[in-house]
């Protein structure tokens, strides 16, 4: 331990020095040196293998009272922000730091992270941050996270590459240690040794992790689907689950998001075919293909089909523009120099010789899509020359939003193309017989989904059951949970700290839910301020009653009920004055209470009223 | 034209008298009297039949320069708020008068209802309202006109039970005139006469009209599917639909909502047979059904299931109850006496012995289901004796709503049947091969699309090109967007007034653009009042400044934000004070921007700023 904290130090990351990942030494592959960051950017970072102990062995470990304790932070209960924290000891890691996205009524809050509580209290102890793909709901809370704590990341190229670009924009770039990995590496770190485990899933270099402890081997799939046919790199690493299964698994977690959907996700291959299609059909119009931006692979074959049918490409909205940019300085996309053209000489290419990918397949208002159905597009006028491609479903809650863009743009006279049976999406999640694959393959002892909300998991507990899981090994947790593990037990034992914090702007502390419960008021009826004067020792109103509002009424229009209003507050002013005691909390409240009565009678709404009583 | 005047005055109806409904006098049926509301609810109203003009006969219209006009008030670009004028020479109908539901971002709007301008100023014109069916996005704008027109409103047996119950909550059922009609029905008013033609709905006695007009016979469907096998009374009468088509028809409206559904709509009878097999495999447990309160077809089912496998049934849930009473009153819900059990004595009964029908398949907060869910039900408690069937499909906007309520009851031990593929719920509109075939009969000259979101009207528009109607033929209208039809031609002519009117709280005035976009600021980012008094001839600021905030920030937790805030307000009032010219709205106009620039770079945050600088 002591080599390993000096280290530490040097680097400035609290958890201790990063380890560098090195190849699995398996039967069919040789011993491999680590693989560095090649990538060029800011905050890479590079150390030798340090670490001296010995790699935990099955059985090795010592008879102490320890016990492993995995705890999920985030994303259960809920399709966001996931989290999970592995602890032995005085060893934590932590897989994934995502975040979500606000629920309707959390007004006017950016984004929802997880409550750190509890790993900021453990900091001294954390040995990295593993991350399993580059969507937000698996990196989003990065940036909150190392302003806390700076530890390692270990996540494959393009994960590495959509950290740093996050990073970068918080300033944070700098000081992270960003360690690239790829499928079969190995990272230890304390008494945890990670292996990344390839799987598909709707963006390039997800990993699964077979995290060895000294307990047994915890699998996490993180978020994953099976492809047989992807469209880059290869097949879900299937054997290796296998072989792990082989070898004895204690404790499966694994993607809910879509257990209670039977059958198989298709192969992102199946859009290839629908997108070929109209491009067939289509030849005389410019296409529009909206799309997740990090969804490469989607992009990759748009790209590659109107490079077959001769069309040049234009990228269309800040995401896509630099996903577009990342992926390609990394090898991740191809295309014959000149495909791509700035999305600003758009109109000086013939319409059926252009195709536009654009942001907005969720109907996102100010995104690209949304501009131009709203003809409020920089460049990008919609027509009916135009056939416009929505590649993707609506997340729940989004429906109304691309409905509306659809309504929007068929207006214009283009053509839509956004129907679920069109083929032109396909979900990232593994549905029912998937999952049971892995659960067959794995054979866990234990098993805990993860990812979704109770249905997802509940639905996922049953295929477990069916896969011959016994009822009693098998944990539905809530976030906070702490599920306790030695070699051949395990239990629910207790909760940490865990929750959501609301994100609104920059810097400075949450949104708390008095803050939250105010904007449900205003929001409402909106509000009423009544402003006087009043002088204690002439017993008088010196100045007012004067009525403010915002968001009640349109006070123009309604210049009766304003002086009705201002009637009521005098004669409660007067009648407190009048009193022999004189009590300005009283005063307040019943200028309050009157004023809201009036209110209410006459217009059947509750503002929020706020009494302002000067003394001169 | 006089006697009728006299007769509208004496009814207190300015529209003119109403006319009684007379049995259609087809060649298969005689002519009968008028049928007469024998519900003996107050507001009935019965008169003989009056009018003295002769029936418009085809062609015999004079060769004045009249012509028809079509005009959507409500229910085009939208669902929701149905209304549509029709309207020759001094005479103007409407059909339907429904209320929408708001939008997300229209914030404390309680529902929105079609702008009544243009009728208002022809309310002389207007003989009456005919009503298809009574959900709300028909009926419910009814008590907003009527305080402004008191015109007699025609239409079914149970559309006038609901209408009646509505206007007496808002104490406009003794002042209506509220006329009682059956399939079949003729009735004349101006120059119209308006026939009743039954159609299958998801709510009972639902009929299209046919207007016979001085330029030709329109056919509005209403909201209709076709049903062969209904649970009750008859399949939709296809054949009177033929009928008219051979006798010739200049327009046909119809219902747009399911344009984009391929296939047919499933009969109402599938989902009986989903029930029964529920209620045959969980013969242990309680079961409770969601479903929508107005669809008596199915609460049938549910009840007559019930009854068959010897249950008693409680019903929860405001307006389920409340319909349940009125539908059974007249006659559209059978039972066995003692069926039904109050909900106060649900739990005296086993649970394998009773089914709880409730409210809250949309997952609206507070509706009972949702209260059952959350543990705050006053009687039913859920437990993993209970199955619960949702009988619905999420309306769009509502589906992780209907999500929470499926999570929590899952959380409780509950079974839920929530899946569409379940068979438990069917949709009440008809689909493409329903649209079409409605379309071949009726082959009417011109067609409009009604009732759907632009993406809706289109696909109709689609359906009716391949049906044979040329492109010149079919208008896609806009509400407010008059259609104008002789006999042989029709063109869109113009607008009238339209929009929509938002109503929150009672009474008074409707929330307009700025009370909306105030109600957004505040919802974001909350407000913060600046309050100081300032003395000019003292040129000093004599107190303050103080800072009040609502829905901003947490002040307690943040005393060096508002201390900062203060200074720099002081600091804005002072250097104001002291210059030579002293200008009231300049000082608050820099106080505004002075704390709302120093906020905005500490929390990157833009509450409302509200300067209330007194002078003393």
């Amino acid at each position: 331990m002591e080599l390993k904290e000096k280290i530490a130090k040097l680097d400035g990351a609290e958890g201790g020095g990063q380890g560098s990942p090195r190849r699995k030494s398996g039967a069919k592959k040789g011993v491999r040196q680590p693989k560095k960051d090649k990538s060029g950017g800011a905050g890479r970072k590079t150390a030798p293998s340090v670490r001296t102990e010995n790699k935990p062995q099955r059985g090795g470990e010592s008879r102490s009272k320890k016990r492993l304790r995995v705890i999920p932070l985030g994303g259960l209960d809920e399709i966001g922000k996931n989290m999970t924290v592995i602890e032995y000891g005085d060893d934590m890691i932590i897989i994934d730091c995502g975040l979500a996205f606000p629920d309707a009524d959390m007004l006017g809050v950016d984004h929802v992270i997880p409550d750190f509580t509890y790993v900021v209290k453990n900091r001294k102890k954390i040995r990295g941050i593993f991350v399993t793909h580059g969507h937000e709901d698996h990196i989003g809370s990065l940036p909150y996270f190392l302003k806390e704590i700076n530890v390692p990341i270990y996540a494959n190229r393009l994960t590495i590459g959509l950290i740093r670009r996050k990073l970068s924009e918080h300033r944070l770039d700098k000081q992270s240690i960003l360690m690239e990995c790829e499928p079969g590496d190995v990272v230890e770190r304390g008494c945890f040794s990670v292996e990344f485990i390839k799987v598909n899933h709707s963006i390039a270099d997800s990993t699964a992790f077979a995290v060895k402890t000294p307990v047994g081997t915890i699998v996490h799939t993180g978020d994953f689907k099976i492809d047989t046919t992807p469209i880059r790199g290869r097949m879900i690493d299937l054997a290796r689950f296998g072989e792990l299964g082989k070898q004895g698994v204690l404790l499966l977690m694994s993607d809910s998001t879509n257990a209670e959907r039977p059958g198989m996700a298709l192969s992102e291959r199946k859009v290839g075919v629908a997108i070929e299609n109209i491009f067939a059909r289509a030849q005389e119009k410019r296409i529009l293909i909206a799309t997740f931006s990090s969804n490469i692979h989607r992009v990759q074959q748009i790209i590659r089909t109107a490079v077959r049918y001769g069309r040049k490409v234009a990228v269309s909205g800040r995401s896509m523009e630099q996903v577009v940019t990342v992926a390609h300085e990394l090898g991740y996309l191809d295309y014959p120099k000149g495909t791509i053209v700035p999305i600003e000489k758009a109109n000086k290419i013939p319409k059926n010789r252009l195709v536009i990918i654009t942001t907005g397949s969720q109907g996102e208002p100010m995104s690209a899509l949304y501009r131009m159905a709203f003809s409020d597009h920089r460049v990008v006028s919609i027509s009916s020359d135009d056939l416009v491609v929505i590649s993707a479903s609506p997340i729940p809650g989004n429906e109304k939003l691309v409905s509306a863009v659809v309504n929007e743009l068929e207006r214009l006279g283009a053509e839509v193309v956004a129907d679920s049976l069109a083929g032109v999406h396909v979900s990232g999640h593994a549905c029912q017989e998937e999952l049971k694959l892995i659960l067959g393959l794995v054979k866990p002892r234990y098993f805990m989904p993860v990812h979704g909300e109770f249905r997802h998991l509940l639905a996922h507990k049953k295929l477990a059951l069916e896969t011959g899981i016994s009822e009693d090994n098998i944990f539905i947790n809530q976030i906070g949970g702490v599920l306790s593990l030695t070699r051949t037990t395990a239990r629910l034992d207790g909760t940490v700290p865990s929750g959501q914090i609301l994100v609104d702007g920059g810097g400075i502390g949450e949104v708390g839910n008095i803050v939250l419960r105010d904007r449900h008021l205003l929001a409402e009826d909106g509000m009423v301020i009544v402003v006087a004067a009043v002088s204690a020792k002439q017993r008088r109103v010196v100045s007012g009653p004067d009525i403010i509002s915002r968001g009640f009424i349109y006070m123009r229009e309604n210049e009766e009920l304003i002086n009705g209003a201002k009637a009521v507050v005098s004669n409660a002013l007067r009648a407190n004055i009048e009193r022999e005691v004189f009590d300005w909390s009283t005063l307040k409240a019943e200028v309050r209470d009157s004023i809201s009565r009036y209110i209410g009678s006459k217009t059947r709404r509750s503002p929020v009223i706020i009494p302002i009583i000067m003394e001169v």
